[in-house]
């Protein structure tokens, strides 16, 4: 197969990693650089062949790059820098600041359109395919309940979070669906539990013992993040977390319970156990860069979703192919 | 909601049976009437107020319905009834002849860009939703494996096998998952054994004594249905088939398991869990009617699959909506 879509990635975090370790799986892609707004010979990518090109020099790429892989962080990069780089590039992004998707989606669909480019927004497994099964499960069930869990995983903003408080040298915090939740949930009862009361947390904390129970305080009462959750604070040394919690691992669960009358329960259950939460965001993002570059080949400009994309236009292979092998 | 999508069902079966409730669910969508071979008078559908009509007096219906659905059987209605419905109306079937399904597209396709009309084949969950999750599953971990499994479930196809022997009063079968190759498929070994030796089949009988042995070895060898597989034969009396087996309760398992680097593993999984295998069948139906009804209007003719279907087209919800709510 041809190698006919020309990738770059924006951003040399753990999902640009991802981004440049998976590109190598697919037929149809070549990565033609990696762009830093760091110094780019101090980067050490996984592979002596990538190319790492500075931030500012992205706009002369223009004719280079077919789609762009935007791995910035949501809250503080992507605000202004998706809306930049839809304008000059058919791009993907895995924004997932939920209360402000919809001016998130505007800001890059307006910027998007003035360059002529396909932006697809928040895709990666949540938001991405677990949006997808949240609408899948209320149009196949119209009557009934969805809901989503989360772990049991490493989560980064959590983990940050503790980090934030004084005193703390490290920290990771894990989600936990409850059992019981689970259990709720796919017996189709319409508890209706808020994720406070569907979840654990469970943090590992490094920090000097004359502090500890001021910081497990601090972390029990954080507003948003903890307060509301049954959480559980471990402290261990710095060896330990070194050792045992550097992985990121995540997952989760999309269910829907519904019916179709009374005494016919139904119930569609999505999920996802991933030994690195950032690789595989970067592998849902590539299969999306592929529909990015089809709908602008298709003049179809503008910001998108995953709500927006037929799943044939994520593979490189012939609609007669999927529809025989797959169907 | 205005309700705005006129629908009609063809053939009341267990599927058409289904449809009828499961329009009751939807907001935008109307039941103009259901379509017979046999004698409309002697119909007795589930709501009085439910118009049936005769299948010869179909197209003179032509300007009173959106889509239609095509709730015949697979292997001796819809591969001359679909493309003689998609000439005169927009469509969906749940065809399910894997062997056979590219044929079946390619001539629905003709009829229905001669009628200018969109129609949309294989829809349910097996063809339909599982096929949806076997490519989701290749193009979001290209390196790996995917493995379906069904059940726990009886299958309408082999009970009827069944019963096909002499000597057979009635008889149900139940396609079981083997735990063992569920937890193969889930922990990512790529073990590639053939569905006849991931599920188990359990055939209840009820037969004259005399003829038990007989009928077990009939069963046992019977090629393709049975041969292959691990087959356990109960038999029991009428009353007892008819109070316990009942009811038509069917799902299963679609699990992609691969990796992005090889100590990092991923599964991705969906699973169906159904009180009744022809309703859900018939409300997945009946979601992708709203699909058929955009595409037309977009003048977008001819056959699809799930696979060309963007999920944005199966809610009666706007958009921007459902960016707020569940991306």
């Amino acid at each position: 197969m041809h190698k006919n879509i020309r990738v770059g990635i924006v951003g040399y975090g753990n999902v640009g990693r991802g981004a440049e370790l998976v590109l190598d799986q697919q037929p149809d892609m070549t990565l033609v650089a990696v762009f830093t707004r760091r110094d780019p010979t101090i980067i050490k990518t996984l592979k002596d062949t990538t190319v790492v090109i500075s931030y500012e020099e992205m706009a002369s790429y223009h004719d280079q790059i077919d789609v762009m892989l935007v791995c910035g962080q949501s809250k503080d990069d992507l605000p202004a820098m998706s809306p930049e780089i839809a304008s000059m590039f058919n791009m993907i992004d895995s924004y997932d600041v939920h209360a402000e998707i919809v001016e998130h989606v505007e800001r890059v669909d307006e910027a998007a359109r003035e360059g002529g480019h396909t932006a697809i927004i928040g895709v990666g497994w949540d938001p991405g395919l677990f949006s997808m099964h949240r609408l899948l499960g209320e149009v196949v069930l119209p009557k009934g309940q969805t809901d989503t869990f989360w772990g049991e995983g490493l989560s980064q903003g959590h983990s940050a979070a503790i980090k934030g408080i004084e005193g703390v040298v490290d920290a990771v915090q894990y989600t936990i669906p409850k059992k019981e939740a689970l259990n709720a949930a796919r017996s189709g009862q319409e508890s209706h539990l808020p994720a406070a009361d569907r979840h654990t947390r469970v943090c590992y904390v490094v920090a000097n013992e004359k502090d500890h129970s001021r910081i497990e305080a601090d972390i029990k009462t954080m507003p948003h993040y903890f307060a509301d959750y049954e959480t559980v604070v471990h402290f261990i040394n710095e060896q330990e977390l070194k050792s045992n919690h550097h992985l990121m691992k995540h997952g989760g669960f999309v269910i829907r319970s519904g019916y179709t009358q009374p005494a016919h329960h139904h119930r569609i259950e999505f999920s996802t156990h991933l030994d690195s939460n950032p690789e595989f965001t970067s592998s849902v993002m590539v299969a999306y860069a592929r529909a990015a570059y089809v709908l602008n080949k298709q003049d179809d400009v503008g910001s998108k979703t995953v709500f927006d994309v037929p799943l044939s236009y994520l593979t490189p292979r012939p609609i007669t192919d999927i529809i025989k092998d797959l169907l």
